[in-house]
């Protein structure tokens, strides 16, 4: 989309996506770190589901949450720090699959806020399916010095 | 806040509770369910962070949105099945606490549709303070015989 | 996108527009309605404007809900009503132009609920550019008969 | 709910209110303005409907909207502007009645961002109901000296 200010920005997505216990816990990993688009994916199990046995809305949005952060991420200037103000999902499909794809993408990079918008596809006997939309504002920090 | 038309509630919610996998993964527990209004909490872990240690987005999301499911869940009809139709969520300090509350609440329960809000609390050295608002659509379902 | 389920949904929607009285006063166009996708247009007026003397979010937002609601209109079948369920809009650059475009369209066709999202485009000397979008629920109404 | 870094924030609030074109064109008033809340007023009028008859979404959407942007204002420091960074907004009931009126208020004043929320009731044979709610993002701007 736009050229990265921040020569290293993929390396850090990784380091900080690393850094998140909670990507350990989900099980979750990284697939693609382009400037303005973050791609990752998570697998099915019964411990992230919800009553009906379909992954939980809270899990689908953890992992579209992060890829539109990191997608933000990628196109900040370097010592940034990526905060999220706030998301909205719609959720239009039951989350039925083996695998889970988000895509978090920049729609607009601001100097201290970014709108971003994703996708989560399910994937199921090979077919991918859209379950979830959302639209996300993003927070630019200046990051203390040690990170 | 209205009569729950299902005598059941509590009972029903308690189950289905117990009935998510996420729940047990993340450590979350119901603590009250009244008509109208749920209230859960989960305790402070490593595997629950982003990279700068605090409670991720998605996990506090998570709660609330499970709050606010089931709140919608104590005024439906017997027989019922709740689905979360979108969310829309500010945070608004990060999440620092050794626990976190989450409050779910009906502001209108529909037919159909059912218009929640809620907060979550972080809870550090005995102060609480809230961290998170949530708007939510949840969407009544007519429940399969078996369940 | 997909086959439209009432014939009639071009000359409904036109016709539902000019009952929108909010459109008068507001000066507003349709620009195009195809299966899936409606497209609006409005010209600045002084008696739009916020303080700055841009466009006021609320107008912006009053033209794409309605392209989304008659996006949605297009791919339901006959007889049905199209009804705002909620809306989450983000404005990424302040409102100023000769004129305003927005776009709405369907992203999930569903029985009840439909998705859509959308864009507003300022055009200024012959330039536009996107600086609002939109991601919303729309809910099908059997329609009284009457209508 | 705080109290006021700008002494004169009624004063600015009104002269702000009276720029703002649209609201002239909805004949559109403010009711009260204390530190953090602020609740305006429109009555009903053909040329502010939509197809059934009832007020226009974007309609409810500009004065809620409006109610807020300026809720944040009076807890600003003298010399800020206001932008409204985004907001969702839940229709919960037909927008029926001869007079509306929106609230918004504060519920988080942030250096930079603030996070409102508000109603809009409709008012009808003396009734006052909820017709919808809002939960939205503002942002401070340091205003351009003349104003």
């Amino acid at each position: 989309m736009t050229e990265p200010a921040n020569p290293n920005y993929a390396t850090e997505v990784t380091r900080d996506f690393a850094r998140q216990g909670i990507m350990q816990n989900l099980g979750a990993y990284l697939i693609s770190v382009t400037p303005g688009q973050v791609e990752m994916g998570v697998d099915f199990r019964h411990d992230l589901t919800q009553q009906h046995g379909y992954l939980h809305a809270g899990v689908i949005t953890t992992i579209v949450d992060s890829a539109c952060g990191f997608a933000a991420y990628t196109l900040m200037p370097p010592g940034s720090g990526v905060l999220t103000v706030e998301y909205k999902v719609n959720f239009m499909a039951p989350a039925r699959g083996e695998k889970f794809i988000a895509v978090g993408r920049v729609v607009k990079a601001g100097k201290t806020l970014s709108v971003c918008n994703g996708e989560v596809f399910a994937v199921q006997n090979g077919e991918r399916k859209v379950i979830a939309v959302i639209q996300t504002t993003m927070m630019r920090m200046a990051e203390k010095a040690e990170s």
